[in-house]
């Protein structure tokens, strides 16, 4: 009964994930370590694309040079035996007690020289590998106290490394794209660039904006309250999701990474379908790997590992029938016409229509009806709602 | 013992505000309606330089020229009686039944047509009273579901009503500007551009972008969690600090709208710090009025809404005293110089050094002890927040 | 293809969820009253058994006798045409000006003496309806300020005013008893008793805590960000949930009213098994009615809100059938076993066992391996939540 | 001008607080060990009266008995030296693999076992060492997943583990009682007994209910948005505040564990007048350890350590004369007298009033004059409101 995934899926994993030992706040690990080589044969095994990793998952922090290679050279020969590609690298600033107080925006300066001097490696490794997206979180880029970091110089030195790392990749001529990922907080008491929305704004200061986009999590966004699909699907209008990290997250409390649909099941459905489908009233979706950046429970073995890695998939490809039963039902399309939805799509002033002209339509304003809106003109959402609700349930 | 506010405090107050009667969702009105005259004359005593208001709050929705004209001429008397100024104005789209799917964003085209055609009348408004701030808050521009609107279709009405505006205030020479107000949810589930990010990110797809920045408010941004203060010092480094809105609230819950510092003290310290003085290395603040968009507790009577209204001003004005404390306190600067506060306004690289520099400066990284912040290199952060602490509770 | 409710379902409803007018924080009406004739019969038509109100829903505050008698003579009436029951009413101490500090706890004693006599009143009608449940919600029994509420003095108040209620239905023979209504804030900035704990907790303080039980509410719970189905269970455990209220909320923010099923999805799936089946390990249920305290969505017409009623019970049946469907399961029976969910209705200690045997045990200490739970004894929940959401999805 | 703590201030650190290596979820110690000799001299040095400790704070987890013994005979030596007692003790049942689905509700039963004989094991050394309470805080005991947790039988196998813990201390005649420490989330998706009111109503379910009350901490409460001084309150209204963890959170997010007062501030001020002097309107306060339960941040070197534990008693003392000075300031007692805060201590029926009679008097009712309450009888919160919060700054 198992959907079967396939590579035009674009399913991805971070090593981090499937290789996540269980440790946490009150506890230390409850596994081994994962082997690079039995990570990437599993995740082919599962049906995935892609693996993607920080440097210090494949490579502990201080490795020598032949330490590293050696890792190099596994990943390598692992992914040509199996299929499987690198479609994003990403650089660890945030476990190493050096960056007890961020990378980029560290307030001490021969920190943030360590941090560029890291990434620019990686960036190396990136090309090398065939990634083409670098994501950057930056989970240390933060503060507990408001004194401690002065927010403007703070931002003024995320813009410099940025800018020099698009110089790097442009003057090297790698085809690669960063993508910044946003977190409200955990483990800084506030993190810079907390929602898809400070990230898309900050990447409009850059030198070169066209490189940077986001990388938004399902559980990061949720973290704040917000709708991940709405800001999605604002990263989509401006252009900028470059990549996009699914998971599971159960409200506003400490980030979970659950199996995605583990969490908000509304919100995943509405995201697939945007992200499938361009939404309710379609339009371009998005290309990109559909990347799962959860953590498996605690609770489980590497039996648990490796059926929460399939979780993840199973639950994405039965969404995304559900959003093609939903889009397919004349109902629903006679419900999202009844609703309004498509009228959204229409410009507000006709084609070649001028404020002027706007102001000289009475039936715009003078002789608008407004109080047909009382008791009448109902827009019929919940009754859609319900519909919605029906098919992710699979119950028409 | 109270301190004194001068009209170069620049303190404003909505119409709304003190004209708050009480209601909320479980009950009715608690007070009469306030007086527009009562209202500008109250407000010039407790040392407040301006007025603000929605057009629904001067005259109500619908009523005739003759009606709406009177209560104009009566502001504008009372004003010239007093000497306060009207600085900023908005328009209410969200209070009418016609406005219940929002208003330049409703899924039904006429109902954004005319909200249009509200929003350019009271722009003249604005124009003849000399308001120089133009906000937009977009309460009912979302949605509780996601079928029910198309975020991208909605993103690209607002697109279009706020260009046209954008035309109208250019082509008639308004010197007016205006401030896109963030709030997550409440009244509708989800709002389109929920934080101070989102906005910020949306108007860089404007015609005009330099006409268009934000007016946050401390509450909408505490809705979702986030930190004020920090979300203000992006926008003053983006140059989009167009007008700010003073509160309380008391963490994430339903809309508030406490007076200034009954909420989060901490970051209502760090604001005043901002705003007045840069923040903790400095650089350019905020000049513009100082807005308090509260409520006055529905438990008061009128002598209540106007102690509330008193305790805005002497909130703000008691922290201004205590940030300028704390930064003339010798053991502050030491105490910033130790934690390297300073040393984030310096650039990472110096001055001329390229990224080949910094790579062959071994210095940098391969040289680098990383080692040193185990067990070492404290930043004092802590002892630093308590020097705040202690400055905040007038205790050096 | 809709299912089917029948009176043994108990679906119920209060008369100010469909007659909710769409007033909220930032808008009047969007529909005008409902008579309460056209509730019942609608009511009747959609499949619900019992109706439920508030006593300033069926007459408003302040009516006369006449006024009132006719109200309830009508609602007798309807109610016998239809077959419907009023299997519990409530009283409204939150919505006129009188109670804006609240009825059994405001600090105005003679407030306090006006909501006693209210309340004892409405127990007659209660009474004389034939309710058996007397929901007490709370909702300005508050504050929002610390020093302007001694919440010792508070809880005192309280305690006695139940425990005149408690002397009063026993000394008039009312087969009625009390349910509390916890909430943790909104309209008040923080709510006396605000979660399901705190309420049972001060139960016990009672004279008569046996007639005293408690009524949660989907949404209130999930506003402080608790598992609802989690706290129904430890309300069942302590044998006090005397009602219940279903609804949908999408995480911690205002009270939202959703339709049941339209917030937190698996959690309702939990709670619908819960209610039905009893949980994981099932044992007693509840067998009282299934409320639905829910709000149409302000953007609906009459259309809406009967189609959002209806949806309520449709959701519910849904799930119910979903969650017969997933114990039916032998693969979920299995998993549930592999996951030791069943042994944890074995009593820790063997029958007769003390301390002394315990720890002479050398099994249970001495020589137990702890060691074997690193990286082994994986306890697959990840597996047993992928197939409780392949059912809730109708995906086996 | 710091202030000087004496033992009569009870102030009490955990050996875990002062110990944190700055381990987090996404990186490992930035400090070393903290020896236990060491951190006693140092807590005497800054003035606690008391080290708390969980077993495996002191000797690691499967530490032999001589391994055990020798750091049990240290800690006692170094109190004996310096003066500091134990007056707390609590077990880990959260950090070792073993306990990665819990310690008292382990799905597992031979886990449940195990559990039961670490703690009895530390009810002996608790004795030993004089300590009067015993902390359970049960972080494991939760799920992430809600059919992977029955939660009555859950609730039954804690009641049968207290219930055994509570024979035995009475068996062998120990001066202990217990304390739950509640938290509504993380390191589990959610945590049985969320908040202080779920754990006092479960407490009532006990044998010996009598020897069991609540350990609150600051964060835990306000991670469910829940005020923490209210909660207080009704613990201490119903007999059951035990013990009490002091530290500052900012929020709905991850557990921070700051210093005192470096989070809610106006929350803090009102719990240390509440726990000093009984609250706003006096009364029975508590008089048991003030216990830091805090964690330095993981910027800070050892120097930040002893800074950040420091702060918490200088805070402490610190808000303790703000409020001193609140209580004895003229204008607060009345304007306390005018928001009627104490006429909520006036019972609401006269002595030997009773039902009867209440319903006679028609000036409680009939000729009361609720219209009164509209635009009048304002309560004047906010005013006393704004006298807090000038108290609480040092301006009055």
């Amino acid at each position: 009964m198992a959907l079967t995934p396939t590579p035009a899926d674009k399913f991805s994993f971070g090593l981090w994930t499937i290789g996540y030992n269980g440790a946490d706040p009150f506890g230390g690990p409850t596994r081994p370590p994962l082997d690079i080589v039995d990570a990437v044969e599993n995740l082919a095994r599962i049906g995935a694309y892609g693996l993607t990793f920080h440097d210090d998952d494949l490579f502990a922090f201080g490795s020598t040079d032949a330490a590293r290679q050696s890792q190099i050279d596994r990943v390598k020969q692992a992914c040509a035996d199996t299929g499987l590609i690198i479609p994003m690298i990403t650089t660890n600033l945030f476990s190493a007690p050096v960056f007890k107080d961020g990378g980029f925006t560290s307030n001490d300066r021969s920190v943030r020289r360590f941090a560029l001097r890291k990434v620019l490696r990686n960036l190396d490794l990136a090309a090398e590998l065939g990634a083409k997206t670098f994501v950057m979180w930056g989970g240390r880029e933060g503060a507990e106290y408001d004194s401690a970091k002065d927010i403007r110089s703070a931002l003024e030195r995320y813009r410099e490394a940025v800018d020099l790392l698009g110089d790097y990749v442009t003057d090297k001529g790698y085809d690669i794209r960063f993508a910044i990922e946003p977190k409200p907080n955990e483990p800084r008491g506030d993190i810079l660039l907390p929602t898809v929305g400070h990230a898309m704004a900050f990447i409009t200061t850059l030198e070169r904006p066209e490189l940077v986009g986001v990388n938004p999590e399902v559980g990061h966004e949720q973290m704040a309250g917000l709708n991940f699909a709405a800001g999605i699907a604002q990263a989509l209008y401006q252009g900028k999701l470059f990549h996009i990290d699914l998971n599971g997250q159960r409200g506003i409390k400490y980030d979970q990474d659950l199996v995605f649909g583990h969490g908000d099941l509304h919100n995943a459905f509405a995201l697939v379908d945007l992200l499938e489908n361009g939404g309710p009233n379609g339009g371009p979706a998005y290309d990109g790997p559909r990347h799962f950046d959860y953590k498996p429970s605690r609770t489980e073995d590497i039996t648990g590992v490796w059926d929460s890695a399939s979780a993840n998939i199973q639950t994405y490809l039965l969404l995304k029938e559900r959003a093609r039963a939903f889009r397919a039902d004349p109902e629903v399309q006679q419900m999202l016409a009844a609703s309004l939805v498509p009228e959204l799509a229409l410009p507000t002033l006709a084609a070649g229509e001028s404020y002027d002209n706007l102001i000289a339509d009475r039936a715009s304003y003078e002789d608008f009806d407004t109080d047909a809106y009382f008791g009448g003109k109902g827009f019929g959402f919940v009754r859609l709602q319900q519909l919605a609700l029906e098919h992710l349930l699979g119950a028409r």
